[in-house]
């Protein structure tokens, strides 16, 4: 176990009515909030309307920014920092899922700071100033609801680049399973991908004598698996939907990252894919991470074995610790196809074509090195997501 | 799942050197501080010369007030409350275990408050101003660090009482496993067998659809177990000393009780026990908890069988749940007797004659019915106390 700094203070409001609790939070936001969204759905499921009145009932003046898409864009976020500044905002209401609170962490940070808000996306320095900012979540996926890291994407070039600090967690958190119903199945899937990912990601380290935080992810990722499964078979079972919801929050909210180094290669590859390819992160994630293991083999096959053996219930076979591994990345596929989402750049539609631009941009023309279980290089990048191609 | 709010806004260093942390947290605590502690192990592992140091070279004017006890005693807590008030000390520095801190977050409830602060031991009013309390953790077990509670012994009539409030919370809590090194065996043993205990209460519930939690809590648990068998065997181990360290902390952190609604009747069993007898309390829970679910064997088979099947490996025998219970109860005897943790009253040396005293108190007079797996009045209580002693 390495040493650690652990703080959370984000204020999380789990239920079934949860948006009761927004009112006795808006305080946390000061006296003229940005009402911060995406598109349609938050119409559609009445969630718009109830805000509003809150707002009103609350007497808090707000003004609002919709249209976040996913992969948010930092052109967006540019006109939220110019109408936060002239309108006077205190504070931000993100409603909506990763994308918009990712572009709400951007705002928040840009409107204090004289620079370029891509600065921090872009270069070692880090926000250390933001607007507070609250959540009303409908999407189970990035986590950001209670994490310290925002990803934003620039459309020039192509450039998807995050960002973390401690002041941009959250001051609160408002989770209701219900606003996930109508979620369509895809969205769904690529939700439960990308909270799968931000485990494994830190499950998958060198650092060792780190058996409790190890047990707990195992735990969490059976959860998500299970629970994927019973979803899937039946979309409106709001239990199965609580179970993921939480599982999202748990997954990023840095408790199962205490001690550990993580690898975060995958999510950095997949960034370059969907930087390129606009695909969801978790249908890119799904694509990357077999890949990824598949590369991590005959470099660290020992925790991918206790992997497959912890978490698919997948026996040690004799003394070979590469093929218990092996059958543990099939599990995985499997698990990934039975929640049709792809495992291979063609089921995304995705051609060879551009591996190595991709490589060179994520490794910024190899001047960095990916991921921390074992340092990628442009070479291993390209070697992996030809790996995807197979 | 229940509807639940989270917010645990702890600040927690972890590591080797965490007391270099102390200084950049000081603030938190204002301008005067109390250092609050026990007897001399902390004067013997040099923490307290560290501690002294570190306030003088901040700044920071303090008093001291030593002298807590294992369960610790409401008049000390007066006699702190006493001299806040007359220093004007704005925060509290406990260095020590679970009974330093929660003698300071006492201290720390009664300052601000006109009436008796045993009001809040014994009656439904919570502490809604508190001063603000930092920790040095010396021996993991109460998991009071990052916790709402408190538990306090007031010596006439021998009770022992708790409250709780999320404003209780220390503001930070340093961790540095070296200072657990030099802990007696029995000591380090009762902190185990706490923070095992801590898991178990909130584990053992009715509420259906806790996955998440529930495999979350079952890996905590594996790995207290495997930990402590490390650390029997050699208790100079740093890496087990790490792991039980950070576990006694995240069994009491909340994460594990989201969700769910925790049972606690073996505690407050155990209190009636503690307070008479002045065992510890890891001790005395470990005599309690067996007999709790030996009692619960015909009322609850199922979660107990699933403890046994997934904490200790236990295969499911046949159809038959209740034998698959039976066998987790008599690892987990097992397990606390490898810890040399007593597991029948006589181990303690306590004998059957207070038995009815215990249960009446336990239950105010019957006025009261203890736990949620199942409602105990005081005829279950002592028929609980009895499995004990058999």
């Amino acid at each position: 176990m390495i040493d650690f700094y652990f703080w959370n203070y984000t204020r999380v409001v789990f239920g079934l009515e949860a948006e009761k609790e927004l009112e006795s939070h808006l305080e946390l936001l000061g006296d003229k909030v940005l009402l911060h969204y995406g598109g349609g759905s938050i119409k559609q499921i009445g969630l718009y309307d109830t805000v509003i009145k809150t707002l009103k009932k609350a007497g808090v003046s707000f003004v609002e920014l919709g249209g976040v898409k996913p992969n948010p864009r930092l052109s967006l976020v540019y006109e939220g920092i110019e109408l936060c500044r002239k309108e006077g905002v205190t504070g931000i209401l993100a409603v909506g899922g990763g994308s918009v609170i990712d572009s709400a962490k951007a705002i928040a940070a840009g409107v204090p700071y004289d620079g370029d808000v891509w600065d921090f996306y872009t270069t070692d320095k880090n926000p250390d100033k933001a607007l507070p900012i609250g959540v009303m979540l409908t999407l189970p996926a990035a986590g950001s609801e209670t994490s310290t890291g925002s990803v934003i994407t620039k459309e020039e070039g192509e450039l998807k680049r995050d960002t973390g600090s401690p002041i941009l967690r959250p001051q609160f958190a408002i989770l209701n399973p219900k606003w996930t119903l109508s979620l369509p199945w895809y969205q769904t899937a690529c939700g439960i991908s990308d909270m799968f990912a931000h485990i494994m990601e830190r499950y998958f380290t060198t650092v060792e004598h780190v058996e409790l935080t190890d047990r707990m992810a195992e735990g969490a990722m059976k959860t998500i698996i299970h629970q994927a499964y019973r979803l899937k078979e039946n979309p409106d079972n709001l239990d199965a939907r609580s179970e993921i919801m939480w599982a999202g929050t748990v997954a990023h909210n840095d408790i199962l990252h205490t001690g550990r180094i993580g690898d975060w290669a995958t999510h950095m590859i997949e960034h370059e894919l969907s930087g390129i390819y606009d695909i969801a992160h978790g249908a890119g994630l799904s694509i990357v991470f077999p890949a990824w293991q598949k590369y991590m083999l005959d470099k660290h096959p020992q925790k991918i074995a206790q992997f497959a053996h912890r978490v698919f219930d997948i026996d040690y076979y004799q003394d070979d610790i590469k093929e218990t591994a092996r059958m543990g990345i099939k599990r995985l596929e499997e698990f990934y196809r039975d929640m049709e989402l792809p495992v291979r750049l063609k089921d995304a539609g995705i051609g060879t074509d551009r591996i190595r631009e991709m490589a060179k941009k994520a490794t910024r023309d190899d001047k960095i090195k990916l991921g921390n279980f074992h340092k990628l290089d442009s070479k291993a990048i390209e070697e992996i997501l030809h790996l995807a191609a197979e």
